[in-house]
């Protein structure tokens, strides 16, 4: 997807997956998507790890993927083994684990089908009210630390009534919703949704509780295409307990649309 | 985890893994949980995969489960190929492929840890008010219709809240709560727990729309390890749209206290 300059785009160029020699698939992880101490984005990842499912799959979009967080990687070359399980009219399965330089990194289940924009037939996700972005609140702070790459991969406008913990102000809430879009202008698209479903800090944030809360296991299911323009994007923890914490978040589009609903396991210091 | 009388749980029969000459793991899947058709329930499937995670694991419970459900699967022997990765002090992680006579069935990401019970330092999943179990709804109705084994190996108490359309009254809310425990009376554990997490109908009966909603990808986290007795589990869908559904289902212990989260993706009637 390039820019509309017709420059290409820097998360596009930054999870393309190739075909090697030998007909493997290899990567270069990006050094611009980490959350500090170069340690890459999980989102980012999984980014990477669905298109290599799409290239191996008759559909073109990753719908349901849920993935393990072997360890924390670093930027540099990657392989991917992608095992495809059935595949039919309507979906196709399989099985990717993605290897960094220091071993595997992600294994990842990932279904693929192809996703349209009609109407729900029923919801109750209506998205949030949150003041237009220019209302909002810009942070330079997510992830682990300042020295954060992925700061200036995305942009995020937070709404202020879940932005009082960047002056200082804490929340008894553990929720965060934040409007986000690729920095470089790129539109929203199954890809870059799995991004935005692991780009806001640890919700942990809103109580005053910083620290480095490292995903377990996430599932992201997107639920529909997104339209063009800013998405909203909402996260919640509902239960951190014996040194785990939940993360919940729906991603609305331009439109008002749920587009992507994900969950994710992190442990957390007792 | 034997009955107090002594005699041997259906459940822990039926999801027993044994290591084969050659040491390759193996299941016989049991005839009496399925959900209509001779289809075994997918709780129950992973629930033998998750068997298999922690026999090859350091750890004692599964916490994070993702699986893709490849085929619908009838009973008879299987087979359990795990494939470890980095396991460490606190957790451990696995892919888990079961296959079935008919071929791949599932495949799964797990994660296993050790478990507690302590209280949850942070929570917004307060149990929901019901009535006592013998003031629930009994019902022989579950899966995709009455010719199902499940039934008769799980014990459910509808909250009449929700049970409307038992009787054929329909609500315009997908929600199912209801009281649930094993048959045998064999108490609750983390593997219970994944069966619970897939056991009641589809959450489109209680708007009076039957039919077969086959899961395509199901991730359960175990959050905390079950007081003995009932568990209260409650089933949402809170989107369907081109086709597909998805579940969130939370299990509350009888102390009332939040057990596990789940999440299904599953395919619809347009």
């Amino acid at each position: 997807m390039p820019q509309t300059d017709g420059t290409p785009s820097a998360f596009d160029a930054a999870t393309a997956v190739r075909r090697a020699e030998g007909g493997g698939l290899v990567a270069d992880l990006g050094p611009g998507w980490d959350v500090g101490g170069g340690v890459l984005n999980g989102g980012y990842l999984l980014a990477v790890a669905a298109r290599a499912a799409v290239l191996d799959s008759p559909h073109p979009h990753p719908v349901a993927l849920s993935a393990s967080y072997l360890r924390a990687t670093a930027a540099g070359p990657a392989h991917l083994a992608v095992t495809p399980g059935p595949a039919g009219r309507t979906l196709a399965h399989s099985t990717v684990l993605l290897t960094g330089e220091a071993g595997p990194s992600i294994a990842a289940q990932v279904t693929t089908a192809t996703l349209g924009s009609e109407p729900a037939e029923y919801t109750v996700n209506a998205a949030p009210e949150v003041p237009a972005p220019e209302d909002c609140v810009v942070t330079r702070t997510t992830g682990a630390g300042p020295a954060v790459g992925l700061v200036r991969r995305i942009d995020t406008r937070l709404d202020p009534a879940t932005a009082g913990w960047t002056v200082g102000r804490f929340s008894d809430q553990r929720v965060l919703r934040s409007w986000i879009r690729l920095a470089d202008g790129r539109d929203p698209d199954p890809l870059a949704l799995l991004l935005f479903a692991d780009a806001l800090p640890p919700t942990a944030f809103a109580v005053g509780r910083t620290g480095w809360a490292p995903t377990v296991q996430l599932q992201v299911l997107v639920r529909a295409l997104p339209a063009p323009g800013w998405c909203l994007v909402e996260s919640r923890s509902t239960e951190v307990a014996g040194g785990w914490s939940d993360e919940e978040c729906r991603i609305w589009d331009a439109t008002g649309r749920l587009v992507a609903q994900a969950r994710q396991l992190a442990r957390v210091a007792r």
